[in-house]
């Protein structure tokens, strides 16, 4: 795994609202800190508090903080600073974070997701399947925007993500593996099984346009099944419906 | 279908921005509002074209307008009052409906989902795999939010919706049917099939607390199996998942 530089006197630094170009983001509440204090410890830096967090939680935070070494502070106008909404009484400041994709392991390919809240949504329901390595092929929204962390529940500090530029890229990247473009002109999904011979990737394009046509002569092109009335299924809902599939034994 | 009395002067009166005790709701953009005039004409009252709109959406909307009796007018104004994005450039004004749900139909059935978006985005699952019914229980988000119209890309004018103070007020009007309730307790939904021999409804909980505990007891629960390193898979993934399933024919 690899992370982001910060600053020598990243411990104290005036922390502002998050943008894109930071090499840190914010995860905001007391069980997502956890989770990152749990699954990526080296990321996290430093722990802000409300004074209006409950004993419990302090507690729970304090700790996590004092085993991984990390500051902790109560600072009211740094969490009004950084916090969308009103009723946050903590913050994880985090280092971001990148793996290569790991070429022996399923990949889940997202090709120009352009909804940062979709993004965080379908990295919960990746941990939820199993799937580790989750690579972004840009343009893309940002995995650590910190609306895409909160949709992801914690799930964001156990994967493994990687940007592309180019598919080709990323193909380049992740080693010899089977490939399944989700798309509206593949073959029916429910009648086919996964073939784990090798590693696979599935693989769901933006939001609107789907994956142009080049990904239909890659690899098994799949279409989930349902009726014309409507054009296409949600993108986390027609990833999260990928994963399932991949994951049953059942066919 | 039953649809919302308005005032005599519905053509004309003032349209303020949507509160949830209005008769009427509103759809924006041109596709979404051909949705609405081709599934649902009788609830259509008036549309409302910005003067940006293009050449094409102009005529779409002229068309339908004159074929269902309905008035349209360019106005900015009513536009820019109405519309919470600076690029909607159509609003379809329309009365608010719902029917009793249909007892020889399978339904979904949402007790106290919370999040307008993530109702819209069930509808439009629901369509996708051939549902038209749709039990709302409360306290439950508001299924006409211009939100939850929204994410249903349409799909809203699809179905037959109903609102019930209880479950137990559903069930008395759904008719003799097989219950399935999604729940953490539930057994694996994979390894169980639809029994079809009477109707069915699938039945899902609120985002965060699930269903309560007496649906243990109902028809067969039932778990979508994961990881537990997530709590729970997002509402709308698991909806979507659970009805995928219902729907096909390959178990």
């Amino acid at each position: 795994m690899e992370y982001s530089e910060l600053p020598a006197n990243a411990a104290e630094m005036r922390l502002s609202p998050y943008k894109k170009d930071f090499q840190h983001s914010y995860v905001f509440g007391v069980f997502p800190i956890i989770e990152l204090a749990d699954n990526r410890p080296s990321a996290l830096f430093r722990i802000i508090l409300s004074s209006k967090l409950g004993e419990e939680g302090r507690r729970l935070l304090t700790e996590k903080a004092a085993a991984e070494g990390v500051p902790v502070t109560v600072d009211d106008r740094t969490i009004e600073r950084l916090s969308p909404k009103e009723n946050c009484f903590a913050i994880g400041a985090f280092r971001k974070f990148s793996a290569p994709p790991d070429a022996d392991t399923d990949h889940i390919v997202l090709v120009n997701p352009s909804d940062r809240g979709n993004l965080g949504n379908i990295v919960r329901s990746a941990v939820a399947f199993g799937f580790r390595d989750i690579a972004v092929v840009r343009p893309a929204a940002d995995i650590f925007d910190p609306h895409a962390v909160r949709a992801s529940m914690g799930a964001l500090f156990r994967i493994r993500p990687a940007y592309f530029d180019t598919f080709d890229e990323y193909l380049a990247a992740a080693g010899r593996r089977n490939l399944y473009p989700f798309m509206l002109c593949g073959s029916p999904m429910e009648a086919e099984a996964p073939d784990r011979t090798l590693p696979c990737s599935l693989i769901f394009g933006n939001e609107s346009a789907g994956l142009e046509d080049a990904f239909a002569h890659m690899g098994t092109p799949l279409r989930i099944t349902h009726e014309n009335t409507v054009d296409s299924l949600n993108l986390t809902v027609a990833a999260g419906i990928g994963m399932h599939w991949f994951r049953q034994e059942v066919h």
